[in-house]
């Protein structure tokens, strides 16, 4: 049958937790895009099973958190165990180590397997109506035109698709004399006849297809790196036993048969990553190993304690190896991420995150430039702001693999040590961008100290703009904001500072107007509030006609007043705009813990080192990362900061 | 059409919140239920929409808090205003209050419409697959069969309804010579050809049909109380208004225009309860009302701040008046619930929240008798227990309508003090049942004086037992157990003792077994299991044949030890049954709060008033509720405690 042509401005390449983000952020954003995968299920069984808290709140920012946190298992402690020095055929425990993982961020790491998260997306893409997975497609060929690529109005990528003809299935006609069933008839009909070719005309591409990415393989990106002889098996069980940390993630060590790590999940499943016997000499068969032997392994390594099972969810075997791809894109057309640009050991539950996080990264920025709102040249920060991150997390998971697979060493031991050198970037919290077109660098990078704090306006090379660090000694900019509890004001409801940014792909301004029942403070706040209300500020320029003055840049506001004293409605109207059949917008200003909330929630002003009587101006992006930092004074640096970025839509009045 | 006749063991008449908690009890416990309503839809806009604390950790018990805490409006504070003592014609902030909710429980009072809550019961329903709500089903006649009433196996209820004849109609046969459409061709045939009868015995029934409530005329029960001429508009609108705490809940007098309530709610609504103006000698005409005057009302009475509205979602007008009926059942057959059985002013949001909890406490008595596990004589406590509660609302409400209606006096509006009087009760927490069959009396009760702490077993008279209060001073002997966190020993998880009080109908013996690491402690411990395992034991002899040990009675152990110093394989094997094919059972003991984690959560033995060198035993029936507190070496008593309640499935070996 013959194909027909179709246009797209996205297509996305494999349907798992990757390419799902991606898809997420394109249904939010409300872009032309498809997302197609030749597995006719999602995954069921298996697979990546970790989330850590980054992740976590990215979930939250699509609404996706709370379900998976209710199923999940929770990972609040951590313990080593290692040969009793009496007697090295036993382990015995060495050290028990609390997570702490709310001292990074609201959540904890979690054990839930993959195919209930991307369920998840399934039913986020279903609820919203936009897109949802194509499945059963099979990729024929890709073919990039160069030429066209800067052409932000042409389709430069060529796609051509297989899928199966349902609708030329629904009309092969009844009564024609025989009773075979419409799929058996379709049989034996043949594949020319059942398949349909399709030709999709695409704007950008995205390949989420894994580790043997055929979107890679069609654009001759290669993979680099290392692959060692070291095996393990990775197997999902109901454990029978009774070693007393069944249910605590373990890093286990023996004397004389290797290494085990566990990780409890959902039900009364727990992850097994067992180091296999290496074949002296001869080339590891993968193929003779078996889900027993892999228990049996473990079994030994656990002596004294017994492991036995009656149900196994799943198992795989997997080589300890390092590769990653030398670009992340070919001419910012066409984008590959998660495992199709890097592939590394399972064992710290990094894969699933990092892939997630790539197109986390990834999605708004093609929702904005598909839409007109940004400067295609914002693109380039992917392959720079992601690739650094894989590098970093290929050095993590060869340090790691060599902690794991070389035998008890006193030093190298100390899980508690090891696990605090990485935890912050494991966790995704302590992933730093720029500085890039999307972070300037902060001042002290340039200059070599940190400015004085200075009075009135500030002055600087208006083609340069660096971020103000000291304002907000702990809101790191190229970091993700970190969230911390406010008060509505006009509500009087405590929300996290992460629940009013969700992934909607707008950029927010945060106003900390600092302690405004001060009579000069709120004067600043005025001076600010006439900058935005004034026809060339960010707000007017970037919004297109017609659209509403947040939908691409929306202000929020948080003061350090006692809010008893500082009424609703003496806030400017710019702050909580009007809209005649809706009233007044009540969830854009908030106040930070003050008086009579001492204890009740926390002191966000503190959390973030901003000084009350100061404030400061923070800019962030739709990714919830800190793109910027200024002085109330600097307002008009912010729609400098925003012209190299977004496409003005309205000329100055 | 002439009717079939079916069987059912419960039929639930009204598929409002009342009625859909009795149907989510009946799903849980698997028993022959089915739920009908006359109407074509749920509700889907205004009537109830207040939740309280203890109604949230009712649905949380049936997983539906979470959505439905996200979706609604959090009432953290509250203001009073009142005329302004220099100019009367203006109303004036007098009180800022906060709802302190979290003093008694993990939830604030909620504002969110009784639709999405039935919604989510709808979900329930459907997610278990059991029973669903039937609907456009008329009632045509319901008879009682006293004589059988005392007979457990029969059906003395008689239910005679019609429904759409769905099947009917789509045999109506195509081809005919007509192009009538099926629903078009059946409406011509007359009601007579698209009802269907069909008559329902049933064992036993319950009334959730509403103030108007067909059941209740039936059973010829009348209602008794007080009705005045007052009237009230109540309007939900979004509201365009410049009055600065229009997202705060308000209770708002002036001098001369009456009062307003306001209760803000999920989206951008605001509801309004407003007095309106008598009419001097005449009769209220409820007809002449409009939403127009209602707005107006409540703007002349907000003065000076402006209030306006362009969408309004739905209004009503309502007389204030308390009606109770003088029982809620029939020879413990037929039963009411919900405002079938009690009528009020609407202005505090309590309706919803005590219909539910009627039914809540009625739902596992019916599954528990109907499924032979529980003698039938403890239905009679349904009546005692909840109009108990009926009649402390009628109280509540005339004196709150009173403080609503009289015009503002300086005593009579200290909004704050009025409230303190009534938010244990109001938010549900501080519903006391008994002492009856089910919660026996606490010692002080009849001897007039608190027992001495004992050394050794405890003697008592054994046909009478008597909690001792005092080994857990806060855990209130027929109040609901207050929850706090404590840490799973096996995953070092912090968890709520409520999320393991599921309602899944089983009862549950929590073992506070106290310091487990003082050998002492143990001891006591290890005497407690040994006699679990004796086979004249409560979790032996009530659990039917087949049924596991857990099925009817749960026993859940908190220790006080170190957790650390002690391991999970060192419990006794009761308190974690092994199961061949799934393991040791992991999430039945726990960890109060000890060494390293202070800070972390909060200390559960502390907060409910137990000695750690000592502990107790605490009964909590299937609402969570307390029944029976006694000794450690009292663990026999809780055999005889169950005796009077539950059925022998087993003889003592």
């Amino acid at each position: 049958m013959e194909g027909k042509t179709s246009y797209s401005d996205l297509v996305i390449i494999g349907a798992g937790p990757a390419g799902l983000m991606a898809a997420a952020w394109a249904s939010r954003q409300g872009i032309n895009a498809r997302i197609i995968d030749d597995n006719a299920e999602r995954v069921q069984k298996g697979r990546a099973d970790g989330l850590h808290v980054r992740t976590m709140e990215i979930l939250d920012s699509f609404g996706l958190a709370t379900s998976i946190e209710e199923k999940a298992y929770t990972l609040r402690e951590i313990c080593a165990w290692n040969p009793d020095a009496e007697n090295d055929d036993r382990i015995r425990r060495t050290q028990r180590v609390l997570s702490r993982e709310e001292e990074l961020g609201r959540y904890h790491q979690l054990g839930i397997h993959q195919g209930f998260i991307e369920q998840k997306f399934n039913d986020l893409l279903e609820a919203e109506g936009r897109l949802s997975v194509e499945r059963n497609i099979k990729t024929v060929s890709l073919d990039l035109d160069k030429a066209s690529s800067t052409n932000q109005n042409a389709y430069p990528a060529t796609l051509r698709i297989r899928r199966p003809d349902e609708a030329c299935n629904r009309e092969t006609p009844n009564g024609n004399g025989t009773n075979l069933s419409n799929s058996l008839e379709s049989q034996l009909k043949g594949s020319a006849n059942i398949w349909h070719e399709e030709i999709i005309k695409a704007k950008y591409l995205l390949g989420t297809d894994g580790a043997h990415s055929w979107t890679r393989r069609q654009v001759g990106l290669s993979m680099t790196g290392d692959r060692t002889e070291k095996h393990f098996g990775v197997i999902d069980i109901i454990p029978l036993s009774d070693f007393p940390d069944i249910r605590i993630s373990c890093s286990i060590h023996s004397a004389n048969h290797g290494s085990v790590m566990t990780f409890p999940r959902e039900g009364r499943l727990v992850r097994f990553y067992v180091q296999l016997a290496e074949t002296e000499g001869e080339e590891f068969d993968k193929t003779k190993i078996t889900p027993d032997m892999i228990v049996q392994r473990a079994s030994q390594i656990l002596s004294p304690y017994k492991l036995d099972y009656d149900y196994c969810d799943w198992w795989s075997v997997y080589m300890v190896g390092q590769q990653y791809a030398s670009t992340f894109d070919k001419h910012n057309r066409i984008f590959l991420a998660g495992d199709a640009v890097h592939t590394h050991s399972p064992s710290m539950g990094a894969g699933m995150n990092v892939s997630m996080q790539d197109t986390y990264n990834l999605g708004w920025k093609l929702g904005q430039v598909i839409k007109g709102i940004a400067q295609p040249h914002i693109l380039g920060t992917y392959t720079a702001e992601r690739r650094a991150v894989a590098a970093e997390l290929m050095e993590m998971d060869q340090r790691m693999s060599k902690f794991y697979c070389e035998g008890p060493t006193s030093d190298a031991h100390d899980y508690s040590k090891f696990r605090d050198e990485f935890r912050t970037f494991l966790s995704g919290v302590g992933v730093e961008y720029g500085p890039n077109i999307l972070v300037p660098p902060v001042r002290d990078d340039k200059e070599g100290a940190i400015a004085e704090p200075r009075n009135g306006s500030y002055e600087t090379d208006q083609s340069k703009l660096y971020s103000e660090q000291s304002l907000a000694t702990k809101i790191i900019v190229g970091q993700r904001l970190p969230s911390h509890q406010v008060m509505n004001h006009a509500e009087a409801n405590i929300v996290h500072v992460h629940s009013v940014l969700k992934s909607d792909g707008r950029w927010r301004v945060l106003l900390l107007a600092g302690d405004i029942g001060q009579p000069h403070q709120m004067a600043r706040l005025k001076t600010v509030c006439d900058y935005l209300a004034s026809p060339s500020s960010f707000v007017h320029i970037y919004t297109p006609d017609g659209g509403k003055i947040d939908s691409v840049i929306e202000v929020l506001t948080i003061h350090a007043a006692s809010r008893p004293e500082v009424e609703f409605s003496s806030l400017p109207e710019i702050l909580r705009p009007f809209d005649p059949k809706l009233g007044y917008d009540y969830w854009k200003c908030f106040a930070n813990n003050n008086h009579g909330e001492e204890g009740r929630f926390s002191d966000a002003y503190e959390e973030w080192g901003v000084d009350k009587n100061r404030g400061c101006i923070v800019v962030v992006r739709p990714d919830q990362h800190v793109s910027y930092l200024c002085e109330l004074e600097e307002i008009e640096q912010v729609t400098q900061y925003f012209s190299q970025i977004l496409v003005r839509q309205k000329l100055d009045n």
